[in-house]
């Protein structure tokens, strides 16, 4: 395989490299007469912005499979060839697993470090992170560990003042530099090297693995450009996350890896199957949930997953997880992100706050979407698109200006988050937990009675409420731009925060009102009744439901963060309040959204077609339009055909028996016939353009001997189109384009062909209904 | 809806009142054009052991919704019937998960307290458990606390004796008594009341939830015995569990609130959905795995399983496992039947016996599969099967016989798991903890040190030895008799036993030859390296895997069990060991096999079918056979139609234009046929046996006017039948047959019919190409 240097060589190269050999094809579809015609020469199936036909490569990859199995009985090296080939999407599985968890530890250090040195350096070795370089230092508390000697904060290096308005302007100063800095050299790499490494990929990735073909979006060069931006979006403070650019990450990877074999490189289907696993290795690894990730490629990404897949994706899932537990790029051995545990249970009436939260969610997913796609579609219309650097460059400016007054937007999110979520232990120092404590009382480790809020909690609410404020105007801003940006981060802090201070709230009310009727059964006081790191956790699960409007995933996914059973009940009180909330808003997910405004063509499996239309209604030719283009078995010529490839541009044309009785016999697709006509020409004696192309079995009956030779196709041909009648309702015809994969169905009625109806045309009607912009579908 | 006494009867109660109005019907087949014809009466629209037709399910569903869409547009009452039907989905889950869970809870508190029943009473309250009677005792060891004085066993509370010969003599010889009486009360039930009770019952509802009718077979009589035999048979101590009964329980509640809403009950595919959401319920109660639960119906049980059915299985799985906890069987407010807690971690070494394990447990599951099918045959067809009353009589006797002198087989199965799976706390007072104390030693509650085994562990290995013999072969004896039945607890504890035994071989291994190279690594002396209980768990879920081929949700309900994340790799190892090693001697769990041996049509969706048949090689008539009985759209007379329903028994004609032309245009249903023609001769003048029927929306040109009244029967032709080419490979026409659900599929070549392939024909074609007895399958 050609190793080159930029995506659209590399989408070149792997254009000439996929194609089947039109035997193969042929084979997958019944054609069984012909194998001793000689094969055509290498034709690349698909071409870049064209769909898959699911069923096609399916029994193009039985076929395959079919051939091993009967040369695996001929000697023991086939045999054992067949055996690696059984045994290949195992492999794939594992080093997709061991290479996207080495990533993401990777990505994991460097973000700690380069987001620590926006602040400051370590003395003792540069390349140490705030936490790292205050590993050995012997304080005790978190506070004073804190500011151990080693680290060194910028104006402290440079003035040697630690404190003061000029140390504090001057670290401001170098702070919004480092995120200019940082976010300016993605943008750059991202507009230079790989274009398609913007953003966070799943509209994209569910696109193609619902079979659709974008060459180079998960290529090599885009895998290395969207790891390294990647470092560089998360350290330079933005308002994103590095959740959904992992999937993307994660499926270059799987991409990678399917090239090493024929067996997924060949076959469009079959390398889909394993991207669907790797998209589970990649939220493994993102939240280190692996179920959680099984489920969400399951419920959110994937298209086509069969039972191998789901127990495949399972495997890489784990692997993946194991690998960066190995990396251990939290030094704590602890697999996830946040991890957090409680020690006291959930009371009935705190379901009532869950659910408000669950609406909180459900509003801001509603606020996120319209206003993010709002601002999408004015930068793909107006002169704002034009320039993204410039684009990316004040959006940093902006939020690190504004980010760096508040410490709990000055910090990183996913630091945030885990510090919202994190229970007030009897040690803990920060400013969220300075409650008044009673001098009286033993302090047991856990199980902290209710206590009221100090100073420090109070001034921490308003600071909190200003970072929720900022995060949710910046955040609709933010996503979208032209650098890696996953927004599982920014809409879980957004959740954390209003969840934190509805916690806090209920908190304080149950202490200060243990005698009201709705507190008195379970919150005496002394007890410790309310938990704000749960609410915190169930407003963060709430919004991010809201804005992807997942379910299971996301409860196991929180389910996996704290590894209790006890705490589904919220979570999913509060995922599904906030699905329904949302949902009554518009049915679609931010990816569906962005899928649309991209006018992807994704036929989305959720969407119940219910109008009652016809077949005949949607398909081509319709009344006002010339006649469907056909060829007819015995009479067409070799120059009608080139003269209506040459007119046309359709996928490929339906055969009939005559003009006349229009009833059809089979599907011939374009390129191979192109290629068939084009190699019959140089090499096959006698064929001219007056020379009839025939389909059927015995050569037409030549009316004069001195007619050219005749040029037998039926090779190529496809005898078992998809045929449906003109009467079929559209929701079936949908139904079965979904679950059959297809690519383009024919419309009979008694067995004469009508017309014929694409997946264009299905994703047209469809819009169409919905009153959606039928135009904005991309050319598949 | 009547409500009976017999199955049988429910049956036919049913059968008259599922049927949709043909009107319904209709529209979904895409007529638009005869409204305003007479809607016929009520005819059923399947009957028992007929395969559904899902695609005309679906669009009976959209039609109905569409109407109701449409309605609520017209007043008040109107849309909130139409809200109320969009809810009724989450209200018939919220019903049947609580009815799940409270189902479980009373078959947990009343196993509990009839298993007890078997050894002794107690004397405070007879109603309560041998634990239940000893909770308010003050002794403090575990050992002490189960010999307190308020339970007597029978020999004390009958001689005064409890210690010496006739003392055991008598106790012996009530067990077995008491275990004969239950038996025999559960099987007597079973065969009175309801037949369909008995065995596990998820072969069955795979074969359903795939498209079957098996009327009463999730019938309100079915639920009641069920329940009440499952406690019965469990509580007999015979070699079974209560997980797959369970299923079937949660399915029959399932189908119980189906009729509650004529949106399930009347359209055989949402009840479907319905059912797959109660089976994970059903799991999820069974284990306490709500995860497990789902993926338990995805993985294993469900066929159709649409991201609406994922969601909504979580939720009533969630509602189950709540009640479950609500109701507190186990006392102690843990959902989980097997609570285990670890201190330990696990070493990499360990990967080499986790593997054997799983090796071990697809060997497992192959002997058992082979042995328990080759048993159930020898019953089918032998004069065994005449007597299943004494069969179960005969087992139950040996079981309790041998159980009885072995403490590891003679408590309940699930609590030996739960003592297996344990780790040795410092107070274990059981046998198998006996290990040599160091007397120098502090005890810390966790975290004890590797020890030398004492006489009881020595003792207990013999012990545990001969129960994994008598486990494994009366195991394979009892699945299959006439009373309920599950395989999951016994096949845990073949493989819990079996852990326990090579954990604690390898534990003492490390503790004698700790210089070995393996150990030297990571089993200092006086460390805690090896935790038997985790190869208990390891093993149970290698066997459990071997027996039913689960993978994801085998790992997933293992993980709920212990909540940590830490074990998954050991279980992922052990389980996909085992599926590969059983895969290897076999491709069916036993599930399949079961389906197989009882010849129900499923189709699964795991085989692939790679052979190189085409659909005309599969085709009813085959050229020895007469033609295709057909319908002719306008020249059939009513006499002709009359005689084709007589003389056939298919469950549907074609409609061609004529003999001649053999051009389709369309399928009539054999039922429909009949109604229409029965209903037009009673009430449609002019209709006699040489009117002519017809299919056209034109009348036919009456050649003379004394001709009789013509009969049209558009209204009840479907105008989109499904139609593939005689040239189709069969993979793909099974692929079809699958995803879409089909029952029967026309053969078309160049628009003439040829033929027509059923699900039946399908299913014989896929056993005839596997070698297996094609006439086994049973009549769809």
């Amino acid at each position: 395989l050609l190793v080159s240097l930029h995506p659209y060589l590399l989408a070149i190269a792997r254009a000439s490299s996929t194609g089947a050999t039109p035997s193969e094809e042929m084979n997958g579809t019944g054609n069984l007469m012909d194998f001793l015609d000689e094969p055509f020469p290498d034709v690349s199936t698909y071409e870049d912005f064209h769909t898959i036909d699911w069923l096609r490569e399916k029994s193009r990859d039985t076929d395959r499979h079919r051939k091993i199995t009967t040369k695996s009985k001929e000697s023991y090296w086939e045999l054992i060839k067949s055996l690696l080939d059984a045994w290949s999407g195992w492999v794939v599985m594992l080093l997709i697993g061991m290479l996207t968890g080495t990533l993401a530890g990777v990505i994991d250090l460097a973000v700690d470090w380069m987001t620590d040195l926006k602040e400051g350096v370590c003395l003792s070795a540069f390349y140490y992170s705030h936490e790292q370089c205050c590993w050995t230092s012997n304080e005790t508390t978190f506070d004073d560990r804190d500011k151990c000697p080693q680290w060194q904060k910028w104006a402290e290096l440079m003035t040697g003042h630690s404190e003061g308005a000029g140390a504090y302007v001057l670290n401001y100063f170098l702070y919004v530099l480092w995120a200019l800095l940082f976010s300016f050299l993605a943008v750059s790499l991202v507009r230079v090297f790989a274009p398609y490494a913007c953003g966070s990929g799943i509209p994209e990735i569910k696109t193609i693995l619902s079979g659709f073909i974008i060459r180079g979006y998960l290529g090599k060069w885009t895998l290395l450009i969207k790891t390294v931006t990647l470092v560089l979006a998360v350290s330079s403070g933005l308002s994103l996350g590095k959740e959904g650019p992992l999937v993307h990450v994660a499926c270059c990877c799987g991409n990678l890896f399917c090239s090493l074999f024929s067996k997924y490189s060949k076959n469009e289907g079959k390398r889909r199957e394993v991207l669907s696993a790797a998209a589970a290795a990649g939220v493994s690894v993102a939240f280190g949930a692996p179920i959680g990730g099984v489920l969400f490629s399951l419920e959110e990404v994937s298209y086509y997953f069969p039972l191998k897949t789901l127990w495949r994706s399972f495997f890489a899932a784990l692997v993946a997880a194991f690998t960066l537990r190995a990396i251990n790029p939290f030094g704590n051995s602890r697999l996830v992100l946040f991890y957090v545990e409680y020690h006291t249970p959930w009371y009935m009436a705190e379901l009532v706050p869950f659910i408000l939260l669950g609406v909180f969610g459900g509003l801001w997913g509603t606020l996120f979407i319209r206003g993010n796609i709002a601002w999408c579609r004015r930068r793909k219309t107006t002169l704002l698109g034009k320039y993204p650097v410039l684009e990316v460059i004040v959006i940093t400016g902006i939020t690190a200006v504004l980010a760096f007054p508040n410490p709990y937007t000055r910090r990183s999110t996913s630091e945030l988050i885990s510090e919202l979520f994190n229970d007030c232990g009897a040690l803990e120092s920060s400013q969220l937990c300075d409650y008044v404590n009673n001098p009286n009382m033993s302090r047991p480790v856990d199980d902290i009675p209710d206590r009221p809020a100090g100073p420090g909690v109070y001034s921490a609410l308003w600071q909190l409420a200003l970072a929720l404020i900022f995060k949710i105007v910046i955040t609709i801003f933010t996503f979208g731009m032209k650098i890696p940006s996953g927004l599982f981060i920014p809409s879980m802090a957004v959740g954390a925060i209003a969840g934190r201070i509805v916690g806090i709230a209920v908190e304080q009310m149950a202490y200060h009102h243990h005698d009201w009727i709705i507190f008195k059964n379970w919150c005496r006081p002394g007890a410790d009744c309310v938990t704000p790191g749960l609410y915190a956790m169930v407003g963060a699960a709430a919004c991010l439901g809201g804005v992807t409007r997942m379910t299971v995933s996301l409860v196991v996914i929180m389910f996996e963060l704290t590894g209790g059973l006890e705490y589904i009940v919220p979570l999913m009180a509060a995922a599904v309040t906030s699905k329904w909330v949302a949902d009554a808003f518009g049915k679609e997910g931010i990816y569906e959204s962005h899928i649309q405004l991209n006018g992807y063509p994704y036929l989305d499996v959720r969407d119940e077609f219910t109008h009652r239309t016809l077949a005949t209604d949607v398909m081509r030719p319709r009344r006002s339009e010339p006649p469907l283009a056909v060829l007819t078995q015995d009479s067409t010529t070799v120059e009608d055909v080139e003269t209506l490839i040459k007119d046309t541009d359709y996928n490929g044309f339906p055969v009939v028996v005559s003009r006349e009785s229009e009833r059809l016999i089979g599907f011939v697709q374009r390129r191979e016939l192109t290629v068939a006509i084009k190699t019959a020409r140089q090499k096959q004696d006698g064929v001219v353009s007056s020379s009839v192309v025939y389909f059927t079995e015995d050569n037409p009956q030549v009316a004069e001997a001195c007619d050219p030779q005749p040029l037998k196709l039926r090779r190529i041909l496809n005898l078992s189109p998809f045929t449906v009648t003109d009467h079929t309702p559209m929701e079936t015809v949908v139904d079965i384009f979904r679950k059959l994969g297809l690519r383009q169905c024919l419309v009979t009625r008694s067995g004469r062909l009508l017309g014929i109806i694409t997946k264009k045309d299905v994703l047209r009607h469809m819009a169409q209904m919905m009153n959606q912009d039928p135009e904005s579908i991309m050319f598949n």
